[in-house]
């Protein structure tokens, strides 16, 4: 039997109906490849470094700037859908409002190693990533034109990449994505409502309740959120309230890449490697106005079903498996 | 270069990115064909009525009830994402809200012929699908318990159709689906600033300005929006002020059918047959809170690129064609 169910955050219906279970798309079974040639026309690998735009940052230990030798490397997108270069203008076309491309497009290479994956690597390997993520963050948050930043990855071609080397992306932009803005707006009305974060009730709700908990460790938790859009869809969040990425402390770090790499390791043996896509979720530092409402996480959807008109049309998804069988499925894994 | 630019209807951001081009996947070439053998195992071809739920309603010249000899078909899914018995209970779980999953699904089987599309129908047989369209609309509004009407159509298993033969999906829910309900927030603080309908002042902008605009008869115009979520969006609405499908005149629905049946040709021809989804956005007629400042329309879009993280995780999408440009190559079809 089918199910509405509203998620708070925002403020969404969508509609769990097993009767949709036949058009999930999970592949058959695990093919397990972690190295191999490195491709010639692969311009992430060690050795193409030329192919790309020099380098933003790079972990490594010796080696030359935009030479091999680099375990995590930051260049911006050659294809960029926004440029840091011109001031911002905006202006009216009648009664439509734009503005010119202003922003920052970058990319996160996430290893030299081609196969590689971050489901498949080290709680360190994963945790450097991060690192980029978050020296990436802090220093892009200091450009006063912008107003949000983006860390998302795709990973397989099904989720949108369309490079085979693991890489994650960064856009900063001078608006507040849709998204994001209503996340905090119905957040903020909980928030003068209750004068408690929707997300901190949210954490002891899911654990009092236990059924959607996936993990846990010293400082996150991973669940599925009661109403989730898709499939097998897992939230991480911060036990403690913390509005910002950019606030992570450096002794939580290591917990978030356990957290993660153990979230995107379980979809890797359960759904056997399925394409998936992670979104990090968090205000700038500066946003004081939702410092007390608005509480960062990260998003994981692993992408086992067609989005139809019916989903782009309403914003109202169809979940063919109930989000206490997904977190079941998921706890039940036996992560190695 | 590119370009930030807002839709006033949902209030979103989207950027415009020439960049991105390479991510369009066009098909090669046309593939043309319109007849072939009855595939043994389609449920909705002409004598296999046995194989779905008893129709609703069809469109017959003599024949049996669920016999062949219709040309249009309506069915109740055999799949439902929502069921019409139960009566409506909701409830809360904690700080959640849910509901039983109420409502109806049906589909419109669009024509006999599995090799059939719409934008290979002449008008009249477009014309009598929109006629089926109408006839459920009106016959499931009647129901008190449901606040919203869906109808849409998934082209090709890349749009999310299920099987190949040319049919159409009904959805009524007992809620208004956030899309929808955003567009009538929108247009309502509009219309109450200005006291003037949002969508007619758009139209009347489009005509003015005339570079998105793809095609016009008495009583529709075509065009592409200002702000599009995805290349070679394009929207129908209605010329004068009509907030709910509902509403049309038979005098009308010939207009319709022509402008419907012009688009899926133009995007049939210039773009090789793509997947695509349309959906008919439209307010209940027994909304009267919103009759004076919602439109109905219709939302066309070819499905070319893949959505990312980036999209689905930020509500932000990154269209690589500016609607002008693709207004004018949609123009510039010789439409047969």
């Amino acid at each position: 039997m089918s199910e509405f169910r509203k998620d708070p955050v925002t403020n969404r219906w969508i509609i769990i109906s097993p009767e949709f279970r036949n058009r999930m798309n999970i592949p058959e079974k695990l093919e397990e490849v972690n190295s191999g040639p490195i491709p010639e026309n692969c311009p992430f690998c060690p050795g193409h470094e030329d192919k790309t735009p020099p380098e933003i940052i790079a972990y490594r230990k010796g080696g030359e700037k935009n030479g091999p030798g680099w375990w995590v490397r930051v260049i911006p997108n050659k294809f960029p859908a926004l440029m840091i270069e011109p001031p911002l203008k905006r202006r009216g076309i009648g009664m439509y409002d734009m503005m010119n491309g202003v922003g920052a497009h970058e990319v996160i290479i996430e290893t030299p190693n081609h196969y590689m994956s971050l489901g498949k690597m080290t709680e360190k390997e994963v945790e450097d990533v991060l690192w980029a993520y978050y020296d990436r963050f802090t220093d892009l948050q200091k450009d006063p034109r912008m107003e949000y930043i983006l860390i998302f990855k795709n990973h397989k071609r099904e989720a949108g990449s369309s490079l085979e080397h693991p890489h994650s992306q960064i856009i900063a932009t001078p608006i507040v994505p849709k998204r994001v803005m209503e996340e905090m707006k119905w957040a903020k009305k909980y928030y003068d409502y209750k004068k408690r974060c929707m997300f901190c009730d949210i954490l002891t709700q899911e654990k009092e309740d236990g059924r959607r908990v996936i993990f846990e460790n010293d400082h996150f938790i991973t669940f599925a959120p009661f109403a989730p859009r898709f499939p097998y869809e897992m939230h991480i969040m911060p036990k403690e309230h913390q509005p910002s990425f950019g606030m992570i402390k450096p002794s939580e770090m290591p917990h978030l890449a356990s957290a993660l790499r153990d979230a995107l390791r379980r979809i890797y043996l359960l759904l056997n490697d399925p394409p998936y896509n992670f979104i990090i979720h968090s205000s700038l530092q500066s946003r004081k106005d939702v410092s007390e409402s608005y509480h960062w996480h990260i998003e994981i959807v692993p992408r086992l079903i067609k989005m139809t008109g019916f989903e782009w049309g309403s914003g109202f998804h169809i979940n063919p498996i109930y989000p206490e069988e997904a977190a079941s499925q998921l706890r039940e894994v036996n992560v190695t």
